[in-house]
């Protein structure tokens, strides 16, 4: 039997954000590879070899993922939210792009699912209802100068905006940073959106202005949506609803 | 027993990317409301009352929704794709604002989807797989001038982008002048996805460069995707793959 690499999207947390399609490619594998707490997530069965990978180690857990296609296993590589999305996916395509001739013609296929930034967004209302941007805050594999340049061109733009890895131990600062960016060049009143861990049980939503937002309210669980300059919110009897139009005035 | 509204999205097309959540919501809805072609993909059942709704009517649709549910129906609002991405939800939210206050008390939900650019991503390998932006090429509701400069600041932030929208037969010129401002200010090298109805029958994929594009390759069932200056193709026997690098060099 030939082997296979699916590079699958497990959601946010809950397991009815699964697409069906991604459970079916689970439930057809020999071989599952990830980050530990996202294995974690598969239930052991017999036939099904569980391979726990540790943080910051992408393109090993990819080679790995490939090697073992080659030999005709077949391997599901999990990510959180959708592999495209600052997650495995794009490092598979750079171990198979920079590793042996035969990975190019493995059975490749990447499935997706639903971004944290999606799921944050569904959680407040629609905050990303209009045009936006994903920006990594990230700074392990790119200079700082770059995130800075990119959220000053995404308010030129009036971008809404998710800012995905705002803030890890080992570069606790860069949030701070980029707020600080953004307070220079957006309006106080301006929108953020801190949400932490949707869909899981350490689920927190919290909607603040620029003004009040502190680097503190972020975490490595946390995705930060900013509205653009037009988002609105909808004071209830409960958390408000917030959401940016469909329409911009001439 | 007491109304609710949930804003569903159905995925870019395929039944095995709807997620769980948005099935049980189905099951349990009474009515279910959206654009025709989104409402037939709905199996009839006794119970369940089918609303269908021309195209452009977003906000009668989401009131039509709303008043169900003050009523004590369980009403289902569907998009494809993610309903916070250039569909529903914003428009339920803009109906809420503007609407009588009890419909600000009820009972309404946003479950996230799997929207077309991320189904798009996965088939052509992770050309998102670094920042990037989404921007609806759509100017029923905005002045070309603002699409227009999103796009020229979107190159100088170097983000791969999404552009939905990108042709209709009401508006066919849209696209053809986003080309224009791209090859003005992008390299003729830069990649160029087509992705037409990713996951049903009539899926087609086309990797182009900007050089090669033209504006009839897309339709407005094409969601179109442009690698940032970084993005990367993998050459193969089939398909290639295209992907854009977790790493910006200093």
């Amino acid at each position: 039997m030939s082997g296979w690499v699916v590079v699958a999207g497990l959601g946010p947390g809950h397991q009815a954000m699964i697409t069906p399609e991604v459970s079916a490619a689970l439930a057809g594998a020999t071989d599952v590879v990830g980050y530990i707490p996202y294995v974690r997530r598969i239930a052991p069965r017999k036939g099904l070899v569980r391979h726990e990978s540790d943080n910051r180690v992408e393109l090993d857990r990819a080679r790995h993922a490939l090697d073992m296609a080659l030999a005709g296993r077949r391997v599901v590589l999990i990510s959180s939210g959708d592999p495209g999305v600052f997650a495995m996916a794009s490092a598979l395509f750079e171990a198979v792009e920079t590793g042996p001739l035969p990975w190019r013609d493995l059975d490749i296929r990447v499935l997706p699912g639903v971004t944290a930034m999606l799921a944050a967004a569904a959680r407040a209302g629609a905050p990303l209802g209009h045009d936006f941007c994903a920006i990594n805050l990230s700074d392990n594999l790119k200079p700082w100068q770059v995130i800075a340049r990119r959220l000053r061109l995404a308010v030129e733009a009036d971008f809404a905006m998710a800012l995905y890895n705002p803030r890890s131990t080992s570069r606790p600062e860069g949030f701070g940073r980029a707020l600080e960016i953004l307070r220079e060049t957006c309006e106080a009143k301006r929108i953020v959106i801190f949400a932490r861990a949707v869909s899981t049980p350490d689920e927190a939503l919290r909607v603040v202005t620029l003004a009040e937002a502190r680097p503190e309210m972020a975490d490595m669980r946390t995705v930060v949506l900013i509205g653009s300059s037009a988002t609105r919110v909808i004071p209830r009897k409960g958390a408000p609803f917030v959401y940016t139009p469909r329409s911009v005035r001439p």
